[in-house]
């Protein structure tokens, strides 16, 4: 059975203020927690509903926690979703560790302000499909434990390491080891720019670009091109998660 | 001044019944409704904030619609957003017209069960970007006039041709004169698979897939390739927007 502490810890951790200061957050639904229990990551608790449980005594087989059963009021009160999905377990946060040139493999993906949880969770799942082992998010981007960033990741957020640093210092660190691409409104196309191996490439916000104090590590601006010729009279720009996407497939051709 | 009938109707197209019955929707927000200004698109009724209608005198001068003024309580009523933005619009419907070759030009996207509005929306948003002019979605597709399809499409919607039909009908319609290409797990690699001009895309929901009654359609199964090589642990598959753009992308090329 759950007990009201619980219930009043899984809510705190609603907050990135209590996720910070515990170093825990939640996973919600049959899919994400599936393959957690597969993928044998330790949980700090696990809640589910009775059918679930049933449901599930093979996978459970498998899992080191102590299920916890909640019914269906209890599930919608520790739950950061209307919709509630029958599972739900509090994990902590990994280990974190030095961004330098030897830590990060391959190709890195730098975001800078991507605010929209369902656009980094997206942008996480592609790197994932691609091969992308490291995300650096700068500070001003949404928090990657945010209930819609898991969710929108689909897993993937277990398998790509992703940091938060002072991009501009992470650049400074780079710079001279890797080559730094940036996308913007103009530069080189997409289809066209030179590509190296392991490029450092950072992804801005849609509605306000990289920003301006980053623009002098950059070695080379991107550009995907539209291909309406309705110069004036098309989309002004494509949505991050999209823009990320074209790049990570070229860049990983 | 906005009256209690015109709060009951505007808020009744919160609703897809209502919107269908009236054949009107909203749109909201200075961007779309900046761009619905600058194309001369017609409007039922327009609702702003005094401080957005008299920082916008220049834009509103070439408007043919009157502007009521709403305050801040009024447009929290009638918007369908928690955190209302300035503006608001009731549009008509555009007339529909007969699916037929003639009547689609280039690359037409069919869509099966998209149900994600913030999907769709993206979808619509790319679709503009590459200068596709038709998408033909499946009457269990999100409603095109839902609030966060329009949102996410930022503008685009009116700019692409969007109909809603049995898709299986379009596809009977279309066979024999079109190249049917649909997107699967399975299939040629979207790099190397043979592009023809004008070809035919279906995308199908991520989780469902395209509906198995279309399959004796579609002339090329493509697959967009994983360049993870950790074979059994990465992301199952790509959010439809993302695997929708990727693909536009290519037979845009």
């Amino acid at each position: 059975m759950i007990t009201q502490n619980q219930i009043k810890h899984v809510r705190s951790l609603h907050m990135k203020k209590f996720r910070d200061e515990h170093r825990q957050y939640i996973a919600e639904g049959p899919k994400i927690i599936g393959e957690l229990i597969t993928s044998k990551h330790p949980f700090v608790s696990l809640f589910a509903r009775k059918e679930w449980i049933e449901n599930n005594q093979a996978l459970l087989a498998s899992c080191g926690t102590e299920v916890i059963v909640v019914n269906e009021k209890e599930l919608s009160r520790i739950s950061c979703f209307t919709t509630p999905n029958q599972v739900l377990a509090v994990l902590r946060f990994p280990e974190t560790y030095e961004i330098s040139e030897e830590n990060l493999k391959g190709v890195v993906l730098v975001l800078d302000q991507i605010s929209g949880p369902g656009n980094l969770g997206t942008i996480i799942r592609t790197a994932d499909w691609f091969g992308i082992k490291n995300i650096v998010c700068s500070e001003s981007c949404v928090d990657m434990y945010n209930p819609k960033v898991i969710q929108a990741s689909m897993g993937s957020f277990l398998r790509v390491e992703i940091l938060y640093a002072d991009i501009e210092k992470t650049l400074q660190e780079l710079n001279g080891k890797r080559k730094i691409y940036g996308a913007y409104t103009h530069g080189t196309e997409l289809d066209k720019i030179e590509k190296v191996k392991d490029p450092v490439i950072i992804i801005g916000s849609e509605s306000k670009g990289i920003s301006s104090c980053l623009e002098k590590y950059i070695h080379h601006k991107i550009v995907i091109p539209s291909r309406n010729n309705k110069v004036n009279d098309h989309a002004e720009s494509l949505n991050a998660s999209v823009a990320a996407a074209l790049i990570c497939y070229e860049f990983t051709r």
